[in-house]
């Protein structure tokens, strides 16, 4: 290969790269923890990506058609920060000295929303690989979407600097399998192949071939032999720019903790070197008589100039857009609502008028059914939802109609196939999300959100926008037995902070929670019945889609004013609950209340709360096909919880609700037991 | 390639595969519910494998020596079921038309334990194919450990079916690269490559060139170009048997659904194929003429003389172990309590002991270095305890000194290197498990159980005894930030039916945990510290060892007969507890309990629950550094709460739990506040 549009690296450029590494390890020293040996190591390949290749703009974060890049290793956060600080993006030396520190912009792992700069939350290995594939299928399809001749409003890469341990892991290789069945010509990724790891040599339980195993996933490979070999790093990420069908892996050949004491052991890892590890590796890179943080001022302006020309890219392409909006002012107008994360005016009028005609009263549907007609609804108005599911689409009803799915000949496309890749999927949601402008679903069996977890908890932690279609929600599954009942899941889904779960009792309650879903701002969990259930119409019971965005709300009151008892359910529960209350008509007093979201309720003024759950009456039943735990909250002392608290059973949904007690004759029992 | 061994198969064979598959859709038909797909495509390489080479006894299916044999593709349970019936495993014709129905021995997915000679509960696409696994490993590991010259007391192969699904998980990569790596050259997977997954055509998102990819983990990987051919699976076979330095892959292609009128289309995946359909296929296969559940009597006669002929190697089987038992009385011993999975007299004892020495009073340990010890101690008596860590060893404390690593040179020794890869160490625990004569353990950060929760629910749906060792378990974490900061994972591993969680609170609990975990019956999750903890000696504290078994204890009791009020907390906040109750020593009378674990307290009997926690003391006050769910349980309604309901921080240890309120001042306020 011949170096492609080459620039020779000099001396000054070498000065950045050993900048970059002695800050990094710098940082570590001062917090007293952190990673010295990645930032050595990879130092490098990261100042040729970032000084060369990086098409951004410092004093814009947010430009929308920046190149993005992961550092999927995110245990490397100090190289990251420095790049940050000499770049420009308004991280101060001081910032850089409060490592790790508590309310700092410099966490131990990097944190979307908190630092600017920093595209993804990362750490979790296998995730920021993962979540790249996401946002280069967002910009392909924003291209498709938004650009036209002349006006290249979507244009940019995704990078990611990827380590040996993302690699192992699993959501990794899902992501890559997709990431090459889908052609992803503009993702390139940047491997530290250190071949260390924290128990040793990577080779002890690594010993696979990459090379070859990225080929099998339809990846172009390329190899940097000697990763501390600047030009080599360029001639193979200008290759890979060339290469426009294929995602292109880099691997680099390197030294973790190069030029420490520590240099190649696994000990250069997690630990700071410490004051003479430091001192040596300092002397090793020429810098033995200078002190820590040290920046020369040549090397603080090489930075900034590097970063001013990159820069000048997105004055040309602020001067595009404004053109784009003269010829296209209907896209334009789009383009700045969706990447502004607008909802179209009157969304939430349309959805329930659209679901009052689709659902009448009478009509038996189940959740899973409403929220692929809910999807439907929205999809017309909104062109940013986007999704689909892990190969279960047919049964969690993830499609939009009449829309092709996503490939290299429709990037335009809004339906995924994910294929069997529940993990791999939500962090490709993730990835979706965090690019901007576009609103990711992504469907799957309410079991298998066990799968999903470490993602749902990344789309929590950076406040993504990702609705999570988790349908079959009970021992309602029936016939598939246990492997495939959730009876765990809720509980597991509502103890993750900052996610929204939601578990709606019939089609309109699940319109609404769509319709919520969509405002955002975080993540939500539908959780959706497999079987049919009873419409709860509104003209029947008008605080259906008011209630549902309170959280919880009364759907039967009782026929005094003050209820003798009060019956809580969520989901295909509720409608046990209106079959006691009417069994015991005449005879108990009972208020059925509808609890949707235990998160959304507790978000409530306490006034609202005790209209709802009134701290006189004691008399609580609470119903839920799953655990009970955390029920005691809304159950009250004086309550009885009906739940589940083994594991499920193969057998139709009907004998086994039978079984275990969930019937309407059961729960009214319960409830007059309540009354002693 | 030649055929190895060859017996040609001839039209009785062929009558075989075609019973095999039409009692499969039968049995769907009649449950109106399941898979008929996938036994239609995949019954002659089951058969062939089976009947020609499988090495079991249908009358002993708990035989050490026996063949193991996973269900990957779980929905293709039917498959396996009539087969299961025609070899003589007790499973009758009614228990076949039982197939999906409350209490049959025939649920919708396969589970251990209730079906005998079902080797493994799958369903969860992936980790039937990385339980294989950890079923290879343990037999490598068992040979090596009791085999001697001339008496091969474990000899056996594991073999696996399984799907596209599979081999999209990232779970399967994880493990697939694993045993490469260990070079099990006694794993054997048929891959029933049908090209169809639920969604549609396998390639729309799976277009992996699998064959490369398994090449690049050091599989050997063969092709059997039809599958419908019984001699060129029987090759594919008998060349996997003469590989024994690699794993084998068989490709074999296959149509989802053959011969029914649905062949080769997604919709022959999971439906019944209808009346018209069955009857279709009946045709086609020559059983027009024929009822559902036909069995014909040669067929049934031949699989009868093909397990018998099996069985015969048992009975040579038993004629060694006897001789065994002469030769090598003491190993022999070993092994019957290994494989009664049997703890050697007097390990309470010894461990307490140990631990009495190991930590004196005043001594300041994290529970983690307590577990590395506590692994020590039991691994001197325990040569079945084998684990190791997804590459934190160093961290999690896991290794057991003196001993190597598990390797294709070192099958004996009992230390893992698992690698980044979580989900898959936690399938191969399973896997490890099930064999028989091993109690395997695994570590990652507490953080890091998201990625096992597939696996962890698998151990507890089959009552495994697996030990997970998640350290770092709180924002005690410290610097690394919210990504690796438990918050919510108690929670969610306490909504796992059957799983024991335990939180010791110091050295001596940890200990006892451990002890507890060993003897099982099912699988246990320690959540262990990062940071050091003050010793509880039992001198100081008596009822420590004793009240870990019985999950909460009266650790430090109230000044009076009756406490004014209990502080209740696990792990690290019950020593926050101890100082607050000295705190307000004089002023208010305060007991404290600490509860390592929910589900050991709730099996107590009711008398021993109110010794604890007195009815009538109702000022109480819950302590633990996670999400408070469920604590409401014990708190009762006149209770507080201190616990973190949101994200953690990256900062020092100290500052996050000052900054929370864990500080023993604030524990002291609190309780103070209790009493008005």
């Amino acid at each position: 290969m011949t170096p492609i549009g080459s620039k020779v690296f000099n001396r000054k450029d070498r000065a950045c790269v050993d900048t970059l590494r002695l800050l990094a390890v710098d940082m570590v020293e001062k917090a007293k923890s952190g990673h010295p040996g990645f930032p050595l190591g990879a130092a490098p390949m990261a100042y040729v990506l970032w000084a060369r290749f990086l098409r951004h703009d410092p004093s814009r974060p947010d430009w929308p058609d920046r190149d993005r890049f992961v550092l999927s290793a995110g245990h490397g956060s100090a190289l990251l920060y420095a790049f940050l600080h000499l770049a420009g993006y308004g991280l101060t030396m001081d910032d850089l000295k409060n490592f790790r520190q508590w309310g700092s912009p410099t966490p131990g792992h990097p944190e979307r929303g908190l630092t600017p700069g920093v595209e993804a939350t990362t750490g979790p290995l296998g995730h920021g690989m993962a979540m790249g594939v996401g946002l280069a299928l967002a910009e392909r399809h924003m291209a498709a979407r938004f650009n036209r001749p002349g006006f290249a409003i979507f244009d940019h890469h995704t990078y990611a600097l990827v380590s040996d341990g993302d690699l192992m892991e699993g959501v990794a290789s899902e992501a890559a399998s997709l990431a090459g069945n889908q052609g992803l010509g503009k993702l390139i990724y940047l491997y530290d192949s250190n071949d260390m790891t924290i128990e040793g040599h990577a080779s002890l339980t690594f010993s696979e071939d990459v090379r070859v195993r990225f080929t099998a996933y339809n990846w172009h490979v390329s190899l940097v032999s000697d990763g501390e070999d600047l030009q080599s790093v360029k001639v193979a990420l200008d290759a890979a720019k060339q290469e426009t069908d294929r995602p292109t892996l880099i691997i680099c050949r390197t030294k973790l903790g190069a030029g420490s004491p520590k240099e190649d052991t696994p000990g250069a890892h997690g630990e700071p070197l410490g004051a003479e590890g430091l001192s040596a590796t300092r002397a090793h890179y020429g810098y033995g008589d200078k002190g820590p943080f040290f920046v020369d001022e040549r090397v603080a302006k090489h930075f900034r100039e590097q970063a001013q020309a990159r820069a000048a890219a997105r004055a040309r392409w602020e001067e595009t857009l404004a053109a784009y909006g003269r010829e296209h002012p209907v896209l334009a107008a789009e383009l700045k609502r969706r990447l502004g994360a607008l909802l179209p005016d009157g969304l939430d009028q349309a959805l329930a008028a659209s679901a009052r005609a689709a659902f009448p009263k009478g009509a038996s549907v189940a959740t899973r059914v409403a929220s692929g007609k809910a999807i439907n609804i929205l999809a017309k108005s909104l062109p940013e939802l986007i999704g689909g599911s892990a190969d279960l689409a047919p049964s969690n009803k993830t499609l939009i109609e009449g829309e092709d799915f996503v490939g290299a000949l429709r990037p335009d496309a809004r339906n995924f196939h994910f294929g069997v890749r529940e993990q791999g999927m939500g962090a490709i949601l993730n990835g979706l999300a965090l690019h901007g402008g576009l609103i990711p679903y992504g469907g799957t069996f309410l079991v298998f959100s066990d799968f999903l977890r470490p993602a749902v908890r990344l789309s929590a932690l950076m406040a993504q926008k990702v609705v999570y279609v988790l349908t079959h929600d009970s021992v309602g599954v029936g016939e598939d037995g246990p492997t495939h009942q959730p009876v765990e899941h809720l509980a597991a889904l509502r103890a993750i902070p900052d996610l929204v779960v939601m578990r709606p009792a019939d089609a309109h309650e699940t319109v609404a929670a769509w319709g919520l879903a969509v405002a955002g701002p975080g993540p939500t969990a539908l959780i959706l019945s497999r079987q049919n259930l009873p419409t709860l119409h509104p003209d029947e019971y008008p605080m259906v889609t008011e209630g549902v965005a309170k959280g919880a709300y009364v759907l039967s009151p009782s026929e005094g004013p003050e209820p003798g008892a009060i019956i809580v359910a969520t989901g295909s529960e509720v409608h046990l609950a209106l079959a006691a209350q009417g069994l015991l008509r005449g005879k108990r007093d009972v208020r059925v209340v509808s609890m949707p979201s235990w998160e959304l309720f507790e978000r409530q003024p306490a006034g609202y709360k005790e209209t709802v759950f009134p701290a006189a009456v004691t008399r609580r039943l609470a119903l839920e096909a799953g655990r009970a735990m955390g029920w005691e909250r809304y159950a009250g002392p004086g309550g009885k919880i009906l739940s589940i608290e083994t594991f499920g059973r193969s057998a139709p949904a009907g004998v086994i609700f039978g079984n275990l007690g969930f019937t309407a004759e059961n729960v009214a029992r319960l409830a007059d037991s309540l009354f002693g």
